[in-house]
């Protein structure tokens, strides 16, 4: 499998240049054989949309997902994306992944929303996602869930072989995309792929970083702080210390909720 | 700028495979923009060819690399590629850059060769190299030169702003990818791009790590120690820490041939 972080900036709330980021990016990553490409969290609209949250949202099945859909189907390449998403009265910080069909296979809504502006925005999730994509079983996450050991583990427990993370961390929280991500992979013996913004968004100034982690929790790309990145990186279909991607089926201390 | 480092297995040999290669390597690296591919040490036949050298050894306007200037005009993307020039009677482990027209702007000749093998196989380059390509000085460097303080404080002297390294990095030496590829970015200043072999070649098994350091020795981008991948990175135009670039112009003390 060969898999694409994407760590870009957002034009903020302008979504059709959103698109045009999407659509280059996975071209590129399609020429070299990639089968799917994550972006970051809420990279439709950019994430420091704040109020305009509401206005910007859109259905998973609106416009501008179903242009996204389109461009996996092209391309014949996964994509794992971002978006403020509108169901009725709410609106939720998602992420979708469509398959090289362009067919919806996962839709999850953000659980841990981080600090209170994302929760006076947004409406938190409450379901956890996994989803297949063709051999591989897929976690779904967002940002902050990934700092939180037990949400990891609980994918891990439905099947997960990798993790997407579409993210937007910010400074002071440097040591977020290595350590926690390269923690997450590795005690739960799974790949995991965190795509961040970079360069700022008003007060913002993210903090890149964006990577690939493998289940011996050692990187197989790693993106700088400053600085657009696409990183295309084959997984190892074998790694040299056998068993630890079952590591985690034997968890009798763990508490799951 | 933007810049790619393409961390590949060769096709031991099959110059044929090698040049398919570094034809996807550039055309993906193309869609994203990227103005300059950097390629392993050798790559054209692969590393470890051993007595092989002599035979598969080609002029610098020799049919390999006249179809790699092909691709690198094909696709308005200069490319720094390793191969075994031959010369008369003389076998170099070379390094060829061609602009985005195709033109070959610098032609370098590893001064450091690496062992017993290497000092068999192939005449020990004696000149530094640096050319313009854009409004960027490159620095030539291959592998084992990159582990010599004095050698990038040459290239600097000469007014290199990037380091373009091509290299066959093996075990055990897995601290050389990241410690001296950021010291020598660091001690200098300037951008230093590293493109390493994965995998195996016969008893030699590659470190990978291939990566982009900054004038701060931080990592731009960085691959994994196993498997493919293609990493796009833009360099920052400017650092925070403001007089880098220029700090290595007061060398008072550093002996200099």
């Amino acid at each position: 499998m060969r898999l694409a972080v994407c760590q870009v900036s957002a034009a903020l709330g302008d979504k059709a240049k959103n698109i045009a980021t999407i659509s280059r990016a996975v071209h590129t990553a399609a020429c070299w054989g990639t089968d799917l490409v994550v972006l970051p969290e809420l990279f439709l609209t950019g994430y420091n949309i704040g109020s305009r949250a509401a206005e910007l949202a859109e259905a998973v099945d609106g416009p501008s997902l179903t242009a996204v859909a389109k461009i996996a189907a092209r391309e014949s390449c996964a994509i794992c994306v971002g978006f403020a998403e509108r169901d009725g009265k709410n609106v939720f910080n998602s992420s979708a992944l469509f398959d090289t069909q362009g067919n919806l296979v996962a839709l999850y809504r953000k659980i841990h929303l981080f600090g209170p502006k994302e929760q006076e925005l947004f409406t938190a999730g409450d379901e956890l996602v996994v989803a297949r994509l063709g051999d591989c079983t897929i976690g779904m996450a967002i940002c902050y869930d990934i700092e939180f050991p037990e949400f990891a583990r609980a994918l891990k427990r439905r099947g997960a072989d990798l993790i997407v993370a579409p993210t937007a961390n910010m400074l002071p929280f440097v040591e977020v995309p290595t350590t926690f991500v390269r923690a997450r992979a590795l005690e739960n013996g799974l790949f995991l792929a965190y795509a961040n913004h970079c360069g700022t968004e008003a007060e913002l100034e993210y903090t890149g970083m964006s990577g690939i982690s493998g289940p011996d929790g050692l990187d197989l790309a790693r993106a700088g702080i400053r600085g657009e990145a696409l990183l295309l990186a084959e997984l190892p279909t074998t790694y040299p210390i056998g068993s630890l991607s079952t590591q985690s089926d034997d968890l009798r201390l763990s508490a799951e909720k």
